[in-house]
């Protein structure tokens, strides 16, 4: 299997970087092979703008999904786009591992979405949900975050953390057709001692031993619907 | 009433930047004070780092939330932070006016949300949801989207829009205590004429003329938990 690892913590020896060579070193140890984008170590750019076309089908007027259409089969893709698309095509799996920023991805992460998920292969017309442009593939979402497990969850002060990060696992990762796993979650971290951090880490090592065990979570599915996409029956 | 908007769109002549014109207009036609922070043409940096801070409690360990505190007590934070912290403070209302990219805000709204909301300030131990720190002030979210209004709603295939942007309107402007007022939605914009387009500008003039006839949205209070945030009763 190969696996990008996508990280985004801008401290170098955060917990969550634990987790990021925690998962190298059991996927590498499983035969796989592994590439990791450290975000914050490639000073990625996460900015969307009319500079990450060569060539432009409009240079007066910017629709960021039809400039990204035409750059990929023109050529016209900034470098660094075109580098991260390369290891995402190339990837079977697809993780994303981050500390939970207002309940969603740090803003490099979400830059990394807006611009590598590009229409034209990642999604565009009906190509989405179970018909998007990466089916095939799987994703798994690993993320740390300060909160306690009880403040999730039904009837809890912040609800569930799947309907927090509703937009990611549904509106991004399965959108584009990818199999997403439950998340994996490391909860309240800048307050738990070593062991407990060690714990999390025991954890996750045997979570992606198992990963092929694991059932993807269910999100709609395009037969469900009609031609303009209203739901059938 | 003192008024920010937040504006994050790559391309000037767009229609996210004609509400945003219109939200000036109606407003200052009412007599309030509009302040707008126009991301991209700012050059706004999105990426929260060990940069944000001129001097630091932990020089070799970052935690972000802590050089925050710290930051906000002895005016180490960045001078764009605090200018945009500054302006925040000074609003009633805050209005996010974007285009949906994957559900959520554009990634350098994402960066004004993870470096502008600082911790010590708008939020920190007890101070979050009714009890957060910019209790008494407004946020309004202005969005522009390519799906059509029938995609969003129970049942539908992304489901309710309001779920998707949970993270935004919950987990973000009620956390830290603004009252979120319904948001402003026009649907299906790359696709639409020039007539609909209108529509959606009256609509908005309308809208932001009797916004203090809306009821915000009904969001957690910390009495129905307990001192550890379990649910009372």
């Amino acid at each position: 299997m190969n696996v990008l690892i996508i990280h985004a913590h801008p401290e170098p020896q955060s917990f969550t970087a634990a987790l990021r060579e925690q998962a190298l070193r059991t996927l590498q140890a499983q035969g796989h092979s592994v590439q990791v984008s450290d975000l914050y170590a490639m000073n990625w750019n996460p900015v969307a703008s009319a500079g990450d076309f060569a060539t432009r089908d409009n240079p007066d007027y910017l629709v960021y999904a039809l400039e990204q259409r035409l750059g990929v089969k023109n050529g016209s893709l900034a470098d660094d786009i075109r580098q991260e698309l390369d290891k995402l095509l190339w990837a079977d799996l697809l993780i994303l591992n981050f500390p939970l920023y207002w309940f969603s991805v740090p803003a490099i992460l979400k830059g990394w979405i807006d611009r590598v998920l590009v229409s034209g292969i990642c999604y565009g017309g009906k190509r989405f949900y179970d018909q998007g442009g990466l089916v095939g593939k799987k994703a798994l979402v690993t993320v740390t975050l300060g909160g306690r497990e009880h403040m999730f969850g039904e009837g809890a002060i912040h609800g569930p953390l799947e309907d927090m990060l509703r937009p990611l696992l549904r509106g991004t990762l399965a959108y584009v057709g990818l199999d997403v796993l439950p998340p994996y979650v490391a909860w309240h971290v800048p307050y738990i001692t070593a062991e407990a951090r060690e714990q999390f880490l025991v954890g996750y090592h045997r979570r992606l031993e198992q990963l092929d065990q694991d059932s993807p979570l269910v999100f709609p599915r395009l037969e469900q619907f009609d031609e303009a996409l209203y739901p059938i029956g």
